[in-house]
């Protein structure tokens, strides 16, 4: 019986890069994390330790910075494309080249109500993602927001599920739903602008979330899917991971007061965790 | 030769809580995240176990929440004043008691650009902070923002600092200043407004950074707090923690390409950490 | 054209849970944290907000808490066994249930070099891992490691790889080779014993890390995979991924000092990244 | 009214260094971060941007890299003291120099028993730490232990504390008493051998925890300390910080299960926080 290698990728992950772009009246300042990931015929880098066709990471990471400079003038997705397609095209012996780039958002200070031409304010954990993955065949593009953590404070409940002996949860028609979620989406057709694409699609999320009656988790999950799919023709499929964080009511009647859904305790762990992609039939 | 105990605390850290303000149109959702420290005479609690003079840090808890129901209703200072005040005057074992707050920031998520009812967005990971100590003498109060991620591309240099022989840093007329501060001043006299004072003076801090033309993080940092001080009589002193966040340039040299103060690797360690405390003479 | 949920899971995450286990003459104390995840037929949860189907997280949560004390009692392998069929046995609308489990390892103090009965101290960042997957057809189990963080000082190199523009690696015969690795191994048939097969598989590993002669990452990666399924019959598959922990030589020459493979700057960030998969054919 | 600096201080942060020392049949692989931090007379740094006296950040990272090479043998106390008296020795406008060492444990593999001359797996969280204050008058040694994580599953209980309104605490003579603390001791005379010290007085520490019949973490701390001070002459003060690890019995009385001290929520937030400094009087 044989053994053999069945999956392989290498790559460099967190080729933390910032870049000023001069404007005429401002600079704009941004950062950005790239990972490469490479995949291919790499079956005798591990079986003989022959190296003649690997790309070394530190290479990798050098080439992030020094494309930087020409190619990374407007979005992250078209950033990612052209390193993509830069490796892709340099190493005949990769099947697939994978770019993910996550950029931090920052914000130009306000000083007296107008943006500062060159001093900033850090845009919080959210940030903008994409990955690119190109192959012989196709590029696949995809964008999303990470550490998008949005709370509502009502239109939320949970009714009529499973009970059995280790139920103790009471149903409610009122509670926080809070969730630090992970979006991603993956277009059919690049759009004519990335940039506005994001801020329309994300808009959009934020919107159906705020709005919702949500009688799940899963139920908003679906909404917010849906309605991209629905406004966004360009969008193919979208995923969506929602960890709850979980606000439960403190027992304040313990101490002989009433709790009318006023005080919570905020909790990291558990926490519920709910995940679904929707797509175009 | 004899032992003794020389200083003592306890308490609980990271009562994570979280309240919906119900108002007449909208919801205000806070959360914080509380930590008690209680010192006194514990010799024997120490020595012989004896828990008599105890209040558990469990309780301390229940305390928090309890009195979140009637007393957390607008500023953090307030809530921390009548922390302390309720466990000092409860207990008449101690000599001191410290309460610290950490408040979460979420703004209304806009819709169609009208503030959501019932909906927020996490403020992202700056924060702002109070310290209240209450002892037999006085109350020390203290506001600050902690984890303010802020950076200028510009107006920043280094130069004609000592050169010895394990220099290799270049001088420098122009380069990144960027910082993840946490600031706290001390009040002589408590404002009228706790969270109005927090926010002009917030402002303030931001306004010196970005217009500062700095020739170190130490004039930079000074010129901060010594703003402070002149415009509002109320702070009696200002302290700065402020750990650079490197944006170092790439070497593109080695490539034959010019770096035009364009592309910076963005690094976390090693970092310098500069701190001064800024008085009233 | 329609839209419409393409895939969905569900469940509790970081069901942290501590036990003692009481022998004759000592304690046993396990520390772990558990993920339970569901998927099946969800559709009208999501569109229709109907929970009828749907046994809540909570719910789960407690079930893990409730089984532990008869049914965790050994390995955390068999434990999860135990929790993916009680899951799936009561809830005839799953397709899959998957158990995710994480042991936290105590050692026993020593006190004049015996074990103390009832005293423990952390076993650091490694974890045990392992993952249960139960569907209608098949059960699924792998065991694993996490946070596995080793080194070697010599045996290393990196040579005869790819140069191209970018380039400014030097090529090097001895470099330290450090990884915090995570490797899992599926079953094809289930041992005897899960904790003796796992310190067996993972003696195997270190050993093989500790001898091989590294040409690189990949050829250390595949020897340590070859040489288990050799071994272990038991095992069907195995996957590794081996982000490097870089020590880089640091340069000394800039002080007319010499470097000898003895001063290393140690990074977190940017760092290679590479996984893969062993099979038998 | 004038406005003036108080304090300051600053330096580099996480100067992250390995070392390979290479003895006959094996290697000794050494893994630290050093903190430096400055004061003096910066007077005009901050108010006039003049840094005629400013030893850069940068120099002071490349200063323990270079120093390393010839000083870093044997413990972290004394490079930590080479380090602290060569910047204090060249750098007349000091009034106080502080250097922190953090050790990353490694441990040689064991294979077929006996140590492997080149392989190492981590140590663990747990980490040696030293801090080296050097001013005008003195030098100040201080040696301890950092992210110890130590745990006893019995010989701890609480009771007869203050109860009142809001108490629920239910006094216990027999709970899970963890803590992930961290201690450290100032030397009034400094060891010959401070490697040794520190393991004798690590081990010392842990005989006590693991033994007492702990009536509050309090009483606990207090017996560690009292112990050193009572067995180490050369120990001056010893300084406790044990911050709960909460596992909590998970109330199985709900399922009609009895927990007979078994089944434990274990929990991080909020916790305990419980620190002390013993001297000798």
């Amino acid at each position: 019986m044989a053994i053999k290698l069945a999956s392989n990728a290498y790559g460099k992950n967190a080729v933390n890069l910032s870049k000023i772009i001069r404007h005429k009246d401002y600079h704009e300042f941004r950062q950005i994390s790239v990972n490469v990931s490479l995949e291919g015929d790499f079956e005798t880098v591990h079986t003989l330790g022959d190296n003649s066709q690997v790309l070394p990471t530190d290479t990798q990471k050098n080439t992030v910075y020094a494309l930087a400079k020409e190619h990374f003038v407007s979005s992250i997705e078209e950033f990612g494309i052209c390193l993509a397609s830069h490796f892709f095209s340099n190493n005949p012996q990769l099947s697939k080249c994978k770019i993910e780039i996550t950029e931090h958002l920052w914000n130009r200070m306000l000083a007296d109500g107008r943006p500062h031409p060159n001093a900033y304010i850090s845009g919080g954990a959210e940030k903008h993602i994409t990955s690119i993955t190109q192959s012989r065949r196709e590029i696949e593009i995809t964008s999303g927001i990470k550490d998008l953590l949005i709370l509502k404070t009502t239109d939320s409940g949970f009714e009529k599920y499973i009970k059995d002996k280790y139920t103790t949860l009471k149903e409610t028609t009122d509670r926080i739903f809070a969730t630090n979620c992970e979006i991603s989406w993956l277009y059919q057709t690049a759009p004519a602008d990335f940039t506005s694409a994001f801020h329309d699609i994300r808009a959009t999320l934020l919107n159906v979330f705020g709005d919702h009656k949500s009688l799940s988790v899963q139920h908003t999950l679906y909404a917010m899917a849906e309605k991209v799919l629905e406004k966004f023709s360009i969008v193919k499929e979208i995923s969506l991971e929602m960890p709850n964080k979980h606000h439960i009511p403190f027992n304040l009647q313990q101490f002989d007061m009433e709790n009318n859904n006023e005080i919570f305790i905020a909790t990291d762990e558990p926490y519920g965790y709910i995940t679904g992609t929707v797509i175009r039939d």
